[in-house]
């Protein structure tokens, strides 16, 4: 399963020399796939490659006629404006245009002097949701934060007793997730004011974010078939970082006993391009339980998801105000924690979501639930940083939040990195709250 | 509002014979879409309306040009395979086909030779979901029903102090969403065994339908615009009848803190034929809150919704067991109830869904939740039938239930009729489970 091969070799550097600077999200050993065009232009939308501070244009490279053989079909369907073609055949196809792109991009390759003509600037370019989302599931994975934000819900009884037996989910809205540049106004909604039995309409007054990591589902199932943990990880597709906005008053108020639902449907903003699972296979770690949990039923458990079904995936958050921008302070760090603290593993997620014999399709979308670490201040929301609301967090120029205010860009980044491995990163994940209309 | 004109008037009469019957689902009157094909063929799945007993293929109405002027552009769109483009064009372009397919299946119409040639039996049929369903959300608007399992659920605290403010809500899962005629296997997932605190992962035990309607959006609005109670009716495009099936000893373990997920997500079964709002209109009444209740707040509210934002739609729950199949007996009747009865009308769940600024999409799929009555046959599930399963419901061949078993056929039928008008029918919804896998 670790699965290494020539692709991930870390002394590999790319003709593309903005690939190969040490702080590059994009070296050739990472190799994203997202659907852009160029801004401002009505061009198609098409699959493109992030290499460095460049796009490599699939559909150029198409045109090109640069790659050829066994990666030819799988380059048409990722080449299109919607990954879902391309998702849907699976780790083979998948293997094969990576293995064609990491050749046809390292330095020295024969076709170099055509292919430079299929790179554009990432900062010329617009992204956009990079597949249909059929549906989107949204975990709840990190044992902090069920914790942390339990305790605020229920002060009495914050980590249930289903917790530590399965990956508890729900149902989101897949219609308003959009990709990183994100801007939406404040949301409204029914709020039952503090000491109030009466709820009044209006905008939200705690509105948050929730720092995610999504999953796109590559392969599906048939409706009625399960999809066991062996199976599990040939299904999924990639990952990205994903912003679960949320309104926490209306949250409260709403969300006994169905669940969220306009609390987080507003809005949910993506990054734009996703990180293979072969990407991300030189930073596979053990998944483990704390001394005295529950080990995992049988459906939930495999052997090589305990020796490496974990990612170490380090995140961050951090906040643009309307003053710092004024002000070009550059933005603050609002906080960090890491997705190998997660108390599910996304293969977990996937063979419990099909556990019941819901059928998955291509492009259909997980998000990972809000990843806090154990410590208080990594924390993946401002209710948990800010405890509810109670204490006000100071950033870096001395303005303070107790949750995110109009005008404010909340950018999350995230990275594999270790000394003998190629740093494989994620981009951005920026979304803008404007006032409410 | 109420909007009746030439296509509503109760004395029309079809060249289609079968629809002259007053026991017709479909009479001319009513004009139902759905996207079928020849059953055991590869034919294109294309757009037809239920007229008796016929379907008139829309495909062919467009080959023999038998519709022109206004009505061809929505014709043309609903002889496709999903009807997604003309649910998008809205009432205007809705009416229009309606009156044009009205008119042509009227006695005495012209085209009547011609038209005949593009009847298909619907005995010689199978049907496809009618349109690609983005996401699917799932209402909670019956109070008999959220008192009687919330009583189950929590007794203590049957109805929580939201339910009379804002109709509940969550998401649910469009991927498993299949027409009527849908068989699947019993659901397995983790359950807690009765007074037992580990959980074991096997098939349901409890496995229940819920007697819904289903309601599709036709227009949809903009990520962070609202539509307001009086723009509301006009993004409606039709309704069906809707099985949210049920696994409620899953439902029991997994569902908290956020809502159901596992419980439902197996299967959703839906009937063919979308009977539109125009259909409908000679059957609104008046939406009315009990004495005492809170009135809605101003954006749940308007005046047209008071005087006739609810609808009178009689629904009725049948069983067919395997002995009953086996002795030919014909299904039993479980339960009866009236959408009337409903708390909340569509147009406040519409409105309350984009209150937030979520954006709807053309054939976004609401359900209703279950719809019982105030009485306690009216129950619109098994769970409150049974009590909990605490009393088994004795069936006509002396067979009892107090969960779906293996084999049972569960279908919805629902009819709008008043002595004066056209009878306006749903046909049946039905779904039939099978052994686990």
């Amino acid at each position: 399963m670790t699965g290494l091969d020539e692709t991930h070799d870390p002394s590999l550097v790319s003709w593309v020399e903005s690939a190969n600077r040490d702080d590059s999200d994009f070296p050739i050993q990472n190799l994203p796939l997202g659907v852009f065009r160029r801004a401002g232009t009505d061009e198609p939308w098409r699959g493109g490659v992030a290499i460095g501070d460049q796009i490599l244009d699939l559909a150029a490279v198409r045109r090109l006629r640069a790659i050829r053989g066994a990666a030819a079909e799988p380059l048409r369907a990722a080449s299109s404006a919607s990954l879902n073609t391309f998702m849907a055949m699976g780790p083979h196809a998948w293997s094969a245009l990576r293995r064609a792109l990491s050749r046809a991009l390292r330095a020295g390759a024969p076709a170099v002097t055509r292919l430079a003509e299929a790179l554009v600037p990432q900062r010329d370019a617009e992204m956009a949701v990079p597949a249909t989302i059929g549906d989107f599931t949204d975990f709840y994975t990190s044992i902090h934060h069920a914790t942390a934000v339990g305790r605020l819900f229920r002060p009495d009884n914050p980590l249930l007793p289903n917790y530590k037996w399965l990956p508890i989910a729900y149902h989101g809205r897949a219609s308003s997730v959009g990709v990183s540049g994100q801007r939406f106004p404040r949301p409204k909604g029914q709020i039952l004011p503090p000491g109030g039995n009466t709820p009044v309409y209006g905008p939200c007054k705690r509105l948050d974010y929730e720092l995610e990591l999504g999953a796109f589902v590559g392969v599906g199932n048939a409706l009625g078939s399960t999809v066991p943990m062996t199976a599990a990880e040939g299904h999924l597709f990639g990952l990205v970082l994903l912003n679960d906005w949320s309104a926490r008053d209306i949250q409260a108020w709403e969300y006994q006993p169905l669940g969220p639902f306009l609390a987080k449907s507003f809005a949910t903003t993506i990054s734009p391009w996703i990180v293979s699972m072969a990407a991300l296979a030189p930073y596979r770690v053990a998944w483990t339980r704390p001394d005295g949990d529950p080990q995992p039923l049988p459906h939930l458990d495999s052997p090589a998801n305990r020796t490496h079904g974990a990612i170490d995936i380090a995140l961050e958050v951090w906040i643009e105000t309307e003053r710092m921008r004024r002000e070009s302070s550059g933005p603050a760090l609002l906080s960090r924690s890491n997705f190998r603290d997660s108390y599910w593993t996304w293969a977990q997620m996937l063979a419990h979501h099909t556990s019941n014999g819901c059928n998955l399709m291509p492009g259909d979308l997980f998000g990972s639930g809000t990843q806090s670490g154990p410590k208080p201040d990594e924390g993946g929301a401002l209710i948990e940083l800010s405890h509810g609301g109670k204490q006000p967090v100071t950033l870096a120029n001395g303005e303070t939040r107790t949750f995110v205010e109009d005008g404010d860009t909340i950018t999350f980044r995230a990275a594999c990195t270790a000394p003998d491995r190629a740093r494989i990163g994620f981009g951005a994940c920026a979304g803008t709250v404007l006032p409410a209309t």
